[in-house]
């Protein structure tokens, strides 16, 4: 028996990579590709890389027809920007469909944040508390009974998984935390814009945004603080690689006192990691290089103990387009439905 | 005495080069940025590497009055895409001013060529003739008494100047003449488009457009029948290259006889070329990295001559915003005003 | 049942690719990595991106053991370089597995073309003839029952696939045939090299090589005269682009007579591989982005056909390290071992 | 008058750098190369780009021959790896000759932290305190006199110039000083290694090194205490970018108490360099793109005020190649030689 699988949004890079991920998964079928655009476009004539490759009936993108949907498909993933998401959302679950929605809309727990973070109201408040935030690695155990999954972000599922253990196994101080993160330009969408230019990106290097106020800072506190029950502040900085893929967050924090070592350090990540499939503590320097195309988060951590200072440094990649988005959005699919996690992902 | 230049048309990539080379030129002054745009940028946050660098009153563009323009400046350089270029040139000859033209509208002679070409009238069909092709390389006698410069495209600049003394010699026949062309991203202009976002680029690499039907082809095909005094047809095939700036020619041609050396083919580059400041005639093979951020054209030849066959490869490599555009507008300026041509150029 | 598989050499790219390929096929099972180094790695540090992938015991390289490897696999893939691969051909012959040879060492049936092409004579002349030349869209039948197979280099499959159903078909001439290529830089091996630089190659393009005389082109000659029954000539002149993986060639012939259509063309190219999974011939131009990380060859053809000319000019692209080395390898092994040939292949 | 000049090791980017710059340069005159090779290159053919542009007696490098050199130059640069600088250093100073150090062996004062960060003696102690440093933002005070100027290194200068000014404004705390660095490829130097090969840097992104005890550490805290007369210390981590050239660096700091305001961390930049040439304070982000080709270094900085927390970020970039290294060796020279200290800069 095989998942009948739709997506709302295919023709984002999220979406596109739901569907390279789907056209090789044995236990789902792609069956209904839904996009809002008025000219409704064949998918492979959108992504050429896919032609030939997705069955004729269903690379013919339809309308975002809710009921039709449903008749097709069990499970929806939407690869809609914020905002759209929650218009669909409610209309998805009420026809007795399963949402795995990759947009920020449900990740807030708290529609206060959200409107303040989003800078607008959030129109399905009702189903925010229902919303599974889809981290496995952290929240596993809330995801097989989900009807709506709150697919987590790029930059927070690689702080959050490297940073989760070590706050929650009290080695290092909730403060200061300071996330220097780099992500690759998918990251910045598909949507053609001047910064976005190849000319542009190419051999550039910079930060970007509002320094300490990016969407992404409180999901990233929301989760920590839940995983380890108290209040948790971050410093958030973001930087653009001129690379199409792959984060890489740099996290300097302290330890909490004297004794703490290294040692202890990478064995509180290796316990917590020791059986995830998707999680490699590695003792060597991670690289974005090295998770990109795959689902893994690749975390290492130091200790700098000098006579001068004790700093505790985490490293954290991921491919922002699999483990920061599809990938874990398939890695939900899977315990939803009782699959082996790994089931179909790189 | 310096020259008073302004620009029009100063917010594209050849716009913002001739702006670099003229910061660089002891002999010349920007004085006037004129822009279409409805909201004037100021050039230093448009191109925020210029910050600091243009003079405050001229860094803030200003509307395209060409009588205020007239009034500052004795050159105008017209960095405006074809069509819009047409639309001014004769404003500013009337003006009496000197013009170099970076479009198009100007460099093909024959009004129905540039019509069918281009698919739309020329609306100043009258100053067709007045213009000068500006390849100093092949046309300089003719360019100190210009007031109108058509400053030719980046791909022809290529051919040109590489297959000219060879048609000119004799030594290759001018059937069959296969230009496999390839060009970094910057040609293709600055406006945001789908297929110019960098993750669309980055790594990629392929033909573009219209097989056969390039612009630039009957702009190569005028210059060398000019040269030559016979007609010639040529096969143009343009790839893009996921880099930010460079051309490379591959250019495959039959030797005229069974004589011919790759001496004879050699010597007719070398005596063309012997004194020319901007063209390198290379023993090795030409790359568009040894020519990037420079005014130069490397050129070489091969003959290749096995028992199956003989046929002649030439090669030519050129950075398509500074030989191919800006940079061969400032060689231009520094003729039609008598400073030594090498002046503030790379 | 799984068929048990060694590898040889597994430290270059195409070694590297073959692990990550076995690693996803679900009939493969990798049981022997065998290197030459006097170090043997642990191929998780050699490549990182491997960690935790391998499996321990297989993960630690091991000494190149022919009758050990025999008795832990049944198929051998031979991933070193050519000179070294006909070393051990005749010793993993001799104890009965079956070899796919990722080298030149048995593609060019003649000895005497081999030894001039690669400059010293060949110590396995006797399994010349045995060797079967793994391009299964042109060579199937005679796969089955292989026990050598020489696995095509990256720019022939290009050319082969494009080219053989136009050559076959009568609708171009055999003369002239230029193949302009362009390859990435992981075509050029591991081995460090001052022009493999990340530094001498970013943002460069240009032609390599002795020009007309590059090691690949018999091979080509080779295959197109055996498809056709005719001996073949080309010119083929190879670049090298900044990019990591993937093909273009970009080939120019001229049709057999002034009736043939550009639908002629696409209609021989599409009987030719309308059944093929690997081969998508495109109505668009192909580009090497389509085809990255995948073990398609995407192809497609244009007539030029003006006033002044009829030229054909056709596009093939590939991943030179899938469907031009290790995917085609598997591809080979599938058909060897009956299983669904697109097993296990992105 | 024209200073004369001799670069000793012009092999290495630095040394390619010093050429490009001093063949614009109008106060200078390159008069010998002096290489440690055996086989002595022709820089034409070691940098195909210089092609044509070096004269040719002087493009044929010739060996380190002390005395030779003193009678054809007045300054030399030495552009060779740390521990080969100081054998030559008190043979060119005996001849009288004027010397700029490219490399670290007299940028650190104190001998012993010398030793233990370069791990060997230091063999020329003696002129370690006759050195100036050569960053003319913060010591041009003491360079028209000087005979050895010791060059400073690339990532020194980025976080020296963005720091300096706010450490002595007291308007942050002098710890924590976090600094997360990014460079180039280029600073890595042009010697092949398997991980500076193309493939292995092209779209990847990681830290690297031993964390915490980066060469550069020791030289930043020198200098850095220097300027504000006590001891300062730092984390300093550095990543390597899939770019060949530039540097960014984002600090972390903390006000020193609550009144300070972004308006006064911009005021203290601002006043630092209001006058200075090549460093740009921006309002806008800092980008390795703004500087790529010039001698600027761009800083700019963000006060991080949230009810939560109040930190400091800076950010600081430049051209390693240019101000990081052979940009700034030209302004030392500049400044020796009393020319306007802009002269023959990009």
């Amino acid at each position: 028996m095989s998942i009948r699988v739709a997506i709302v949004g295919p023709t984002g890079y999220t979406g596109m990579h739901l569907i390279e991920l789907l056209l090789h998964h044995p236990g789902a079928q792609l069956t209904y590709l839904a996009s809002h655009r008025d000219e409704l476009p064949n998918i492979a004539e959108e992504f050429p890389q896919l032609l030939g490759r997705v069955p004729d009936p269903v690379a013919m993108c339809r309308p975002i027809d809710v009921e039709a949907i449903a008749s097709e498909a069990d499970l929806v993933f939407l690869a809609l920007p914020h905002r759209a998401a929650m218009r669909y959302v409610p209309q998805f679950l009420d026809e007795g469909m399963r949402v795995i929605d990759l947009s920020a809309d449900y990740r807030l727990t708290d529609q206060a944040v959200y409107e303040s973070t989003y800078g607008h109201s959030h129109t399905d408040p009702g189903h925010l508390g229902e919303a599974v935030y889809g981290l496995p690695e952290l929240f596993r155990d809330e995801l097989p009974q989900a009807t709506l999954v709150a697919n987590p972000g790029c930059y927070p599922t690689a702080c959050a998984i490297s940073l989760a253990p070590l706050l929650a196994s009290g080695l290092v101080l909730d403060d200061p935390i300071v996330i220097n993160a780099a992500s690759g330009v998918s990251g910045a969408g598909r949507s053609p814009a001047p910064n976005l230019h190849f000319v542009e990106q190419s051999s550039a290097f910079g930060p970007y945004g509002q320094i300490g106020s990016h969407r992404h800072q409180p999901e990233i506190e929301q989760t920590l603080s839940t995983v380890v029950d108290r209040d948790i502040r971050t410093l958030f900085v973001p930087h653009l690689l001129p690379i199409e893929r792959g984060i890489l967050e740099t996290i300097y924090l302290e330890p909490s006192d004297s004794t703490v070592t290294e040692e202890d350090l990478f064995a509180a990540l290796e316990e917590a990691y020791d059986t995830e499939p998707f999680v490699r503590v590695r003792n060597d320097l991670p690289n974005v290089k090295y998770v990109a195309g795959t689902n893994f988060c690749d975390v290492s951590v130091r200790l700098i103990d000098s006579q001068h200072q004790r700093r505790v440094v985490v490293f954290s990649a991921l491919d922002n387009m699999i483990k920061g988005a599809s990938g874990q959005a398939i890695q939900n699919m899977n315990i939803l439905y009782e699959l082996d996690e790994t089931t179909g992902l790189p």
